[in-house]
């Protein structure tokens, strides 16, 4: 493991708002560079918001949180993780997309992350919308269905949208969960509110075996209960992480397609992910960061610092497991 | 009743982006069409500002929230309820109003509801500034002092302005008490905070009875005893619900005239409305939203999600009544 | 005809930013009412982006020019054209779409404006990226190759997209002529300008016979010369206006996915669409208004504008031709 | 005449950005001031738009112009007339209004200014909306019909709103001509266009001989024609001068209650008021100023510049009168 | 003491949107003027950023804040203070600044509080950039290092930057506690969080002897054992408060120039300074408000209703010592 | 030269809002790479204010045109100009700065070019405020004087600013002059206008043989005419082109520190910049882009294309001499 290679550019040389702005600041390694094999976690840029089917602009998340997370810097001040010591961290990019064509889309998102796994390379993505979790759980759970810690307003496990289109982004996880990727057992999902079309469509997902706790549920049990919650649900098999900015009051998140008011703080999501250390993980996301709704750019610098926690654990967890 | 005619444009068929604008995305119907006879809620829109001491705008709440409103689906998943099957609804237009002529103004609004409550209608309404809800109750409240829930973060019991004016935005809740339409002693105000000019005005609403829960009182209760505070003060008789978006923390609802920090929290507001479920509620409004202060859109989503929040328990109160 | 029925609601009565927003504050009028049979003109919205290769958003241009669209009066005084009294102009609502399916897209909007056409009614409509006015052609056009008058920066006629994608709205004006539905040697296109990706994409259009007026010839020829030309261009056989506000400068429309520096001003788009007088206009279109990027809203502003510009010279069309 | 006293303070000892800001960074000389004596040109604040029928914010017009205006330097480049050499000028602070009561308010205008005139003070106001130019020229007109020249998309000679109120933005020049306060015959209005409720609103200014040149007139002239025609106009008596910042293009001035495509350039509009010099100038205004629509604060740029235009402009009518 | 010459103009006379702006609505009084031995609190502007590391823009600070301090009114109803009662205070306009030169910046401000000293004033000053508070400092403890309660993401006690610098926004109080003007063992830092360059640089503060209660700490304790903790550190010797807005969420204060996630609420912010009163204050300010980054302008609101609860516990302290 | 390695990714196959933002989307390749040595037209941000007297942001500017520069594609549609046909381009990275040291970081500016220009490489910068120009200078006019074409509002030919400061972003073209770096007389500004402080400040530059064409002398000669002049002003020995986006309207570049009403448009700085082709062009630069200020973008994607703009003529000049 080389140090130098992948360290993020330090602010006291290099002004945190100058250079060509990465993710972290991580050096820009695609998947042809010679480096890539050095590489454990890469960061990976999925430009594309074709599932959305409201607001639209997520498509535009990658290239907004390579400039904001360039705000970040390398240790936690919380958990005393500085995930650049622990793993081999670049910036690998975006990945493949057509804005025209949805099937296309999917299928040219999971030969991308065909090729990561292939890599040994474990993915940390910022979307775009959140059915791009899909194409990356194909390539990512082949043969054992995951658990997953899910945040989100929504449980996006809906069937059909506009007639009989089962891909949406309010669909992914019914999807994930018929294709044998996702284990509903083994999954959480948290701070979901807000008002429903019809009750059918909600239950689903607790009929197949998962776990909601939404927002009034959450309050109720506080913080450090939640994450109990969570660490049984999930147990120690393989999970993913996957936090949609939605999940936030969008107070802190306006800069998303489908904002419900109520949601959670920022302090009580990084305490969440915190809570997450230990855990067999996987990969993970960040989705629905959606810059033209985002006058002050906030919802970026959350998208970009709840990265920054995800890969405190992903690092951590990757580390104990070597 | 007749479910069909009066339920909302559902989005998995248009998208909730898309289509002519109404309030809930319900059918819009003047008191001319011939559909008003079935109509037990309207949602009404006042235009007006005119009693704006500071910064003006909420003349376009009415239409903005027509547009975010249309984010809002049927069944709140809190509370179960779907008031849309509870109760006709229908957005009724925007009442007559002249931006020019504060009087007149009072008057046309006045004739408006006295319209509706002819109609045997229940309206729950959008500002326009708070002096809005004075010719409401004007035509609410004849014959009989209501009481009222009162979320601000003034208490809008002032006298007089700029001489010797006494019909402000500040003002309409003294001349409520003085003209027999409000019951001081069931009337209370919720989230009441920010400096004063001086001690006097400010005493004047509790020497008549009100009970005044300032900031510092509700975060020392919390939301489940001033619940209880607030059921017990305004009683079972008939209550009308006002919610100024001020009472909101600025960062919820930055886009008001006389924003006041350190306020509550869109889920507190959420609780406290669901909380008034069982009440004997005539009537509702949401004020003060105005757009031009608004960039992100985010105090109009307040606005209409808490729209219906109060839709939800005026729809339950009336369905209980019959 | 009846005047009342169809007449704009007046800002002396009701506030410009008052009521119910609707297309220029015209009665809403769906398919399926039954004064639909008297609708001469119908104002239509197309709300979708899902041709859109580069920053989305159109999808909320009609929203967002109902409510800018009340900001227009009813005689233009140019002109003295006042189209409402010419013909009964009414708001048609939007067209079913599919957010997450182009082609279903394609078919939903062909198919309402074939109903549009077989009730006799004349469509000026309001996207939606450009990729609209493929859909609406094969309504319109059936049988008969329409001549067109087309203001952009781009010229739409590109080939292929993201691999082999033939849809796009960089490709509609290809596919409307490889169809049969517009008339290359009658089409006439200004305000191109921008850089390109190769030179013989660009020169498509040319080949086939179209009179391409870029920004530099448009101010070496000026207005009137230019206006002359597009009219022996298109001659007086049935013809189609399209106007894409990218063909604008970006300071006048900022609110658009691929805006081009260098661009026309407002006023010479007005005396452009001004000088299409007398031709035999059968339909029109603004298109790419994408409020998300419109911070000051001024593009929206333009495109109610320019719309009823259009709507000016195809009211006075109809008219002489009855 | 003391040039140190009232001098604007120098941006190269004190940031244009800092101190606190007055009108062109000029002392800040209330009515009660001793050093009142020795003002000649006045810069006056009317923070009121009591009068404003659509979109109201131009009561923030004074606050955003004192901040802005600290940007404009001494010397006029173009003409090379430094004002402040030529005249002791001041800040005389906002006017007293009534945010919620219009006649109070006309009246307390006109008290303020018919002290300014008492006092030997030149005027230079800044709006508020266009309304606030009738109560000026109420105290500036005593006896005496003056002459105008009036920049603006609107005549606001129309007649009634809302039923019968006399008194909006819209009527201020039609009151002005009933009360003796102007010479129709000695007014020229430069930049009107736009669409009109009818027609015979729009003749009655041209009636009473108001010479109007509308924006295709004005383009066909050319800058210079203009001039000359507007001097013929208004010959050599006295003359006041009215910007209403929607003259211009609202790409120019997106920040105004009324905007109208198609309109002026900033640079014509420099030309214009720099070629009314030599006129007898007694008094100005730039009204219309939005800060809520105005995002980028050019808008507040433009109009604190062209106050500056015609500072110089009155200056020097001033010195050569003496 | 003359109440009536200090006193805040009343918003019930000149709306509080009008007029001239000062910090408060009090008398602007320089240093020159010979009122200025009468007033005991000086409001003090410091238009300086060139300490800024990342984001700049809080030069524009101290003319925001006095444009939104005039929103604020004389009573503080939480506590009952009305400072304006208590002391005579005033604005004293900003200080002397070089925008291109770091050192003769710091040596400006300091000449100019040295002069506030001697004039017997305390200061109570917006920023400008953290870095701002160290020439005060040298003014205001000179031969007694001070006590201070800090507010604060960050600790600012870093030492060098980009080479060799020791003068940046991010090392105000090492520089401070090594010229003997801070005493670390009564210094409490209140806030802390975000990521971190390294360790050793983080520690310093702490082996000083500094407490810092970071926001996970701050979290556990709760405000009311955090008020105590800061009071038992500072203890009854002279002490500055010190807030720099980014110790808020950045949803409260997102115009600052480094942003961190997950802080405090401005509530909880309100309580901690009203718990500071009995303490021996002598001075405090509200550093690091950037205006170009604060779209809703909330920032400011939050910066000035801040330095206003400073002021109520400074007048009290210093009424108290009298 | 091999064209594969630094042609831009198209936006056919990635999305151009898509991947690692680097200008024109042309590979990074820093002063290390080895890469380096094939290039021959070097594109490098100086993210760096330092040197602003009002308001900032310019430091910003290199990341946003990165952004926003890959909306731009290959071919100029004017010229038929291919620049990276012409010419090997690649984007270099930022210079090192100091944003709290001036001085530090004219010599680190100075260090960086002096290494490009050993490297054989013609340098296209984008700053940073226009004392940026100063030290690219430095290293680019060694031993001989250079003409000038600079657009700008300001000439820039300033001497001190607070007190005695010789460097500021309004003087480096004196210091240019008195340096031998450039050639009065070979010197020509375009676009000069706004108010001045004194006369004198203001001939320097044209008693040292600058050729100044204000705006005014620049509409009544038109483009062409200004071309021809600018182009005898320079000759045909070594050329550098710097412009300041303030030249323009600030319609068109309202994010820049110091905006002037009343200037160029984008079409005339086109075709101006156009009209150098054939010089003897040695580098150029776009500068004072300040992002905080530009809420719509629009200033960024003016300084993106008027940047391709300069490339075109600069890799077509390069071209010519070899």
């Amino acid at each position: 493991m080389s140090e130098n290679r992948f360290a993020p550019i330090t602010g006291t040389v290099m002004p945190r708002y100058a250079g060509v702005a990465t993710l972290m600041r991580l050096p820009y390694t695609p998947l042809t560079d010679e480096r890539i094999r050095d590489v454990e976690i890469g960061l990976i840029g999925v430009p594309w918001d074709g599932g959305t089917t409201n607001r639209p602009g997520a498509r535009h998340g990658p290239r907004q949180l390579r400039d904001v997370s360039t705000m970040v810097r390398n240790i936690n001040r919380a958990s005393g993780i500085n995930p650049f010591e622990l793993c081999n961290c670049a910036d690998l990019g975006d990945t493949p997309v057509n804005p025209v064509d949805l099937n296309d889309s999917l299928n040219r998102i999971t030969a991308f992350y065909t090729e990561v796994c292939r890599a040994g390379i474990v993915p940390l993505s910022v979307g775009g919308d959140h059915l791009v979790t899909l194409p990356i759980m194909r390539a990512l759970a082949k043969g054992r269905p995951l658990g997953m810690v899910h945040f989100d307003a929504h449980t996006d496990t809906w069937n059909r949208y506009f007639g009989d289109n089962p891909y949406t982004h309010g669909t992914p996880f019914r999807r994930a969960i018929e294709e044998g990727l996702l284990d509903p057992k083994r999954t959480v999902q948290i701070g979901i509110r807000g008002a429903l079309y019809n009750d059918s469509e909600n239950d689903w997902g607790e009929r197949q075996g998962i776990r909601v706790i939404d927002i009034d549920e959450f309050q109720a049990m506080g913080v450090d209960a939640v994450i109990d919650e969570a660490r049984r649900v999930v147990g120690d098999a393989p999970t993913y992480v996957t936090f949609d900015v939605d999940a936030l009051d969008p107070v802190y998140a306006p800069g998303t397609g489908t904002p419900e008011i109520g949601g959670l703080t920022t302090l009580e999501a990084q305490r969440m992910i915190r809570g997450l250390r230990g855990l067999h993980l996987v990969g993970g996301d960040v989705v629905e960061v959606s810059p033209p709704f985002d006058p002050s750019g906030n919802t970026a610098l959350v998208g970009a610092t709840l990265m920054f926690e995800i890969l405190c654990v992903l690092a951590d967890s990757i580390k104990r497991r070597r």
